[in-house]
């Protein structure tokens, strides 16, 4: 039998995938302009031209070996010093070509990162609502997992639990901000008060405490921007994917900024390096970091998912919904009209409206809708949404 | 502090780039075509010309969104039922899509592979001669490694002291064929005298032990073919990558077949797909998939390899090293001229001949010889090995 926990990793049923599945049945049986399916993260906008562009002249001008060749560890040169700049001119914050490491996209990022800093024993804190594949990423880097609500509401962190939750064990918090699923952006002000308190924790347990700051969605913000979590708070691994930025999720690129204000920098970059290399990271995928060294500073023209927000958003709100305004991502996080989220999601499908209950991602009760659709995919949406809020009404549940 | 073992598996300084670092040095100083560096094993043939070809032809015809969105954590159905069809037609083997996980690279087929089937406290078998960075995945995924000498000489597996080896903790055996860093291709003659031992093994300690192979040279070989081990042995899974057939290592991809006659085939597959999502494995790079799809019959011309290997073999020889016939890969194993590797290693720079002690691939007093070059390198290097023989032999230490 092969190991029983990978095993189960492997099983275990992605509820969203399982919703997926089902509205692709739906969208052969009654067509897919009739199925509404908020459920999948996928980017639906284009990527921004100087991304085709940038491939097709270095397939045009490079040489293979030079293209496709293994690049360092680490990654090539001219990457890691076109990301270490990028850094550099829009946060105005220290960063070196050597505090960069190439990586194949945001869970990678993220797997990296945890191996590097956790011992075996150690906790690690998400705040709730939270991605689900924290846990088993954390996991299967030898810690366990401490859970922290968010305030209701506003899903803002709530750093007086999180006081609470630090211990003697605590090595690391994630943070992610724009967050999936809530589509909340963390306030500078709570940002403030957690690097805080996570300064008196250190000294208190005379330990390092990281926060690994997960920022697939930075890019993707409608109003206040997400704070720059390592001005703030020294002890920062931030781990970016352009999967969402580029619209370019299947490519796998993204890196890890070990702020050189870390404590032992250089040797969490060496734990960077020797936790990629054990997870068999040999490098990140060649053309694309030569793809990424033309294209930091671009990103995708996030108006549609602007759009997609303003009225799914407003939509909910005038139906009578209870939704906190999304700041970014692209996610809107519903209370559901009934206690259980899954039970409220299947009546959904009543309408051909496809969403994910929250509970895997810590938030019972509420739903998440991924509006990177289509317009007409909102809209119809939206009829479901009023049609089920209805039948609740009429049946006096709310 | 990081983890301890992730900080020192990434500061540890690869012997490989050293020597390469050095070579940087020397061919700024004396310029690249004084330099003979066989340190190297990276494809110096071009990718074919369908690879080229596929990739712009998807970059025309697909959409963006298409092209460059995630695929399922297996791989793109497409390209699973190309991989699987190429095994069934080559090698006359049961295999279907169902079996086959898209992976980025060698390195992601078995670091997955090892940590789907380890335990803590498994053991694993490694055939020295190996390639090192066996060990640093197989304790990675929380195995220990038992080191077993092949046989002198030949380099084939040496199956009475694989016998001694095995015990109630063997979980895998890794076989390489062809062979990094020897070259040999291992005897379909030893491999069921291997499949023997181990299918009695299983039975007297009730318990499943696999052979992972792994297979990125599976193409490149001059004379004998390699064997096709999932036909010699049930438990087997196949690790591959197109690196070295499509000369395109920085592209990351490759795959895992599991046969559909490993026990439990069904649940080690949900391990393989469990260890690949803990592991930050979201899915292989997408547009790679696609070119797969194309190209997966195809390889790069090794008629180059095979022109260099000849000449730097029958070189060595006429100049009256010991050496064993490199069937396959793109290496030589050569007996140094003293006990010591480093120190003939060393000794070679004179002639600013680069070539890589063999210890750290359990290969002591032998040097590893990649001809991946430049027919004018082997050429240059060939001056330089006559030299260095005629200076051991000036010293009467052969």
């Amino acid at each position: 039998m092969p190991n029983e926990k990978m095993r189960a990793f492997g099983a275990e049923a992605s509820v969203i995938r399982q919703i997926f599945e089902y509205g692709n049945g739906r969208r052969a049986a009654i067509g897919a302009e009739n199925v509404f399916d908020l459920s999948l993260g996928n980017p639906s906008i284009e990527p921004p031209e100087s991304f085709m562009r940038s491939i097709k002249a270095h397939l045009e001008k490079d040489g293979a070996q030079a293209l496709f060749g293994y690049t360092s560890g680490a990654g090539a040169p001219e990457t890691r010093r076109a990301v270490a700049e990028d850094i550099k001119k829009r946060f105005s914050f220290d960063a070196a070509p050597s505090d960069i490491y190439m990586t194949c996209g945001a869970a990678a990022s993220l797997t990296i990162t945890l191996n590097a800093l956790c011992d075996p024993g150690d906790e690690v804190i998400l705040l709730a609502p939270f991605f689900p594949e924290y846990r088993v990423f954390a996991e299967k880097a030898g810690a366990s997992v401490k859970v922290v609500n968010c305030r209701a509401g506003d899903f803002q962190p709530d750093i007086s639990e999180i006081g609470k939750a630090v211990n003697a064990r605590t090595r690391a918090i994630i943070v992610n901000s724009p967050n999936n699923p809530t589509g909340a952006v963390y306030a500078e002000e709570e940002l403030k008060k957690l690097a805080a308190l996570l300064n008196e924790k250190q000294k208190e347990y005379a330990r390092d405490i990281f926060i690994i700051s997960d920022e697939p969605y930075r890019e993707l913000c409608y109003g206040k921007k997400p704070s720059f979590i390592p001005a703030l708070y020294d002890n920062t691994v931030l781990c970016y994917s352009y999967s969402k930025s580029l619209s370019i999720p299947g490519e796998r690129i993204g890196y890890i900024f070990v702020s050189p204000k870390v404590n032992n920098a250089k040797d969490v970059f060496a734990a960077v390096c020797g936790a990629g290399r054990s997870l068999g990271y040999v490098c990140a995928p060649a053309l694309m970091q030569r793809v990424i060294a033309d294209c930091v500073s671009e990103t995708s023209d996030i108006e549609e998912y602007r759009k997609n927000r303003d009225l799914l958003y407003k939509g909910l709100l005038d139906i009578g919904y209870e939704v906190s305004p999304p700041d970014g991502a692209f996610y809107i996080f519903l209370k559901c009209l009934e206690p259980s989220a899954p039970a409220f999601c299947e009546r959904a499908k009543k309408y051909e409206l496809l969403i994910v209950p929250g509970d895997s991602f810590g938030g019972e009760g509420y739903a998440r809708l991924a509006y990177c659709v289509k317009k007409e995919t909102i809209e119809g949406a939206l009829r479901g949404f009023k049609a089920l809020y209805d039948e609740y009404k009429a049946e006096k549940k709310i």
